[in-house]
């Protein structure tokens, strides 16, 4: 059962078996900020219309200054930054992929679909020899490790090397962009993978870019077709990510929600195994009757099947969120503590 | 330069040459019906949460009931059935492909990027032995060419027998269900495209469907990825879908534009080569001159590079719209036969 909550979206599977309304469950299994930013006002046109050439030009040009890429490089938008993930292994000559794990599962799956031979890797050391392509998601999810810029720039130059690519995922860096290697886009051997829903809070819009050498956005592009964004999504983008005033709000609120967040999960007694500004994931020694005891109080959480200790937590949106949180997981604790599952 | 304009979404191009403000253009450059669909009200989650999978099988349930699809069809939905045909040739076997033409050019650029060998033929008689894919767009784009549910049928199991494909584009059927094969959907050896925003205005929702085996449907889902459409457009498209009220009454205007269109035309002059009832294209000797002489009143239309003789025109709107284009034809037919070409 728990294997189906082990990627985001299962809110409707978590009611199906525990009940509720949807309303009145907590849903911490996804790494999206739970404050939206508002949505711009939308022209009619954005939804009647095919989305034209300038719209998605704007987006750009707003995902070009948001992330400090500079002009040489390539940028192609997608509905959502899944599907630049699921795309790219198939346009890239198979080879060895080296995927610094445990991380994002939709790395390994799509290089693996597109016939390449993936070897997941628990540090750059372990690098191996042949890999032609090297994947790192920075910050990490689940375990909010961090690389750091010097190790990157070493992993970069070894690939362009050996004629290969970089992959950066950067789809929590939003939040910490002193992380970031987008400056650096458009360089050979490097393409970063940025996400517009999570830290914006707008997941539902589908929204991604991939900032890498304008050949290699151009083959991306093309194989995604025209129009592969919807007209609501670049306009939302293209506003949202021209406002630095909106950028430096969301980073003050998320900061002040995972502070909040590692309050409660600290207070409950809970080890913060690793942690971005948008999730927490814990280490707890049967997270799967952790997992069970929170949904019974609808709270869903975030299981691993490689890692039966962990549980990822999103973040609370207030006050009365994360008073909510607290009381269920000192419940929910008392459950598993009495080994009183039901 | 008249090149640019051959695929839709060419209206910045036109202003930029030919000056005026984006809303004082006549945009009939697409097939797309001029007068969408109100949209439903958005719960604020179809916005903010990733798509659950909830979202995505009531777009799809909407979708098999609105072209009578039965239950064993596999159904993929996708963000614009151009996103599928984009991506449906590289999930095939490399072989001949035949495709009815001329046609709308990107089933050919797909098959191509993809490797296959592309045959046009001019009429199904022409179908090469050898090929194992066949695309039919029904009605066609640009010339309205209907292939009658015999033909497809005879075409279909002879793909069966070669142990290929027969891939239908339905983009401009929604107006016409009677000349769909979405109703065999399912069945061994077809694929049928359908396009959400042409038929109900909403071209920027990007939305569309495959309807096929559900084996092939599965590997087409699996390639596009998770949440490949956004919350937005599964909502819209699940609720429009749904109401067969709206269907009826969507095609009841879309008829009376059609023919308020045909009248306009032909008062004008204009032999009408062939139409849906979504645009209609006219033959005439210089379609390039026309072309310019309409965007220097700015109307924008559709001319194809292979038929200089071709220019295509999207519905208007009303009965205001109707005598602005009459008038801008009458003037701009009066220039080109001065040829007094700016």
């Amino acid at each position: 059962m728990r294997e189906a909550y082990t990627h985001g979206g299962g809110l409707g599977l978590a009611i199906a078996r525990f009940g509720g309304a949807r309303a009145g469950w907590l849903d911490l299994s996804t790494g999206i900020n739970p404050s939206p930013v508002p949505l711009p006002e939308l022209s009619p046109d954005v939804w009647t219309r095919l989305p034209e050439d300038g719209l998605m030009a704007a987006a750009i040009a707003a995902a070009r200054s948001a992330y400090a890429a500079p002009a040489k490089a390539g940028i192609v938008a997608a509905p959502g930054s899944q599907a630049l993930i699921s795309l790219l292994p198939f346009l890239l000559p198979q080879t060895d992929v080296a995927i610094l794990e445990p991380t994002y599962g939709e790395h390994r799956a799509a290089f693996a679909a597109a016939g390449h031979r993936v070897h997941a890797i628990a540090s750059l050391d372990e690098m191996p020899a042949r890999a032609g392509v090297a994947v790192v998601v920075n910050p990490n999810n689940p375990d909010g490790r961090q690389t750091s810029l010097e190790s990157l720039a070493g992993l970069q130059e070894e690939m362009r090397r050996r004629g290969g690519l970089l992959v950066v995922d950067e789809a929590f860096a939003d939040a910490e962009p002193a992380l970031s290697v987008a400056p650096k886009a458009g360089t050979e051997s490097l393409l970063v993978h940025r996400s517009f829903g999570k830290f914006f809070g707008l997941a539902g819009v589908r929204l991604g870019f991939a900032l890498t050498t304008p050949v290699l956005a151009e083959t991306l592009a093309a194989r995604l077709g025209p129009w592969a964004v919807s007209g609501p999504a670049l306009a939302i983008g293209a506003a949202v990510l021209a406002s630095s005033e909106t950028w430096s709000k969301v980073a003050g609120e998320v900061a002040a929600q995972a502070a909040r967040r590692d309050e409660v999960l600290q207070g409950a007694g809970l080890t913060i195994h690793g942690a971005t500004p948008l999730f927490a994931t814990v280490e707890t020694q049967d997270a799967a009757a952790l997992f069970e005891a929170l949904c019974r109080r609808h709270v869903l959480t975030r299981p691993f099947d490689y890692r039966p200790d962990w549980l990822r937590f999103g973040n609370v949106k207030g006050a009365a969120e994360a008073s909510r949180l607290s009381k269920a997981l000192a419940e929910a604790l008392s459950d598993t503590a009495k080994g009183n599952e039901a």
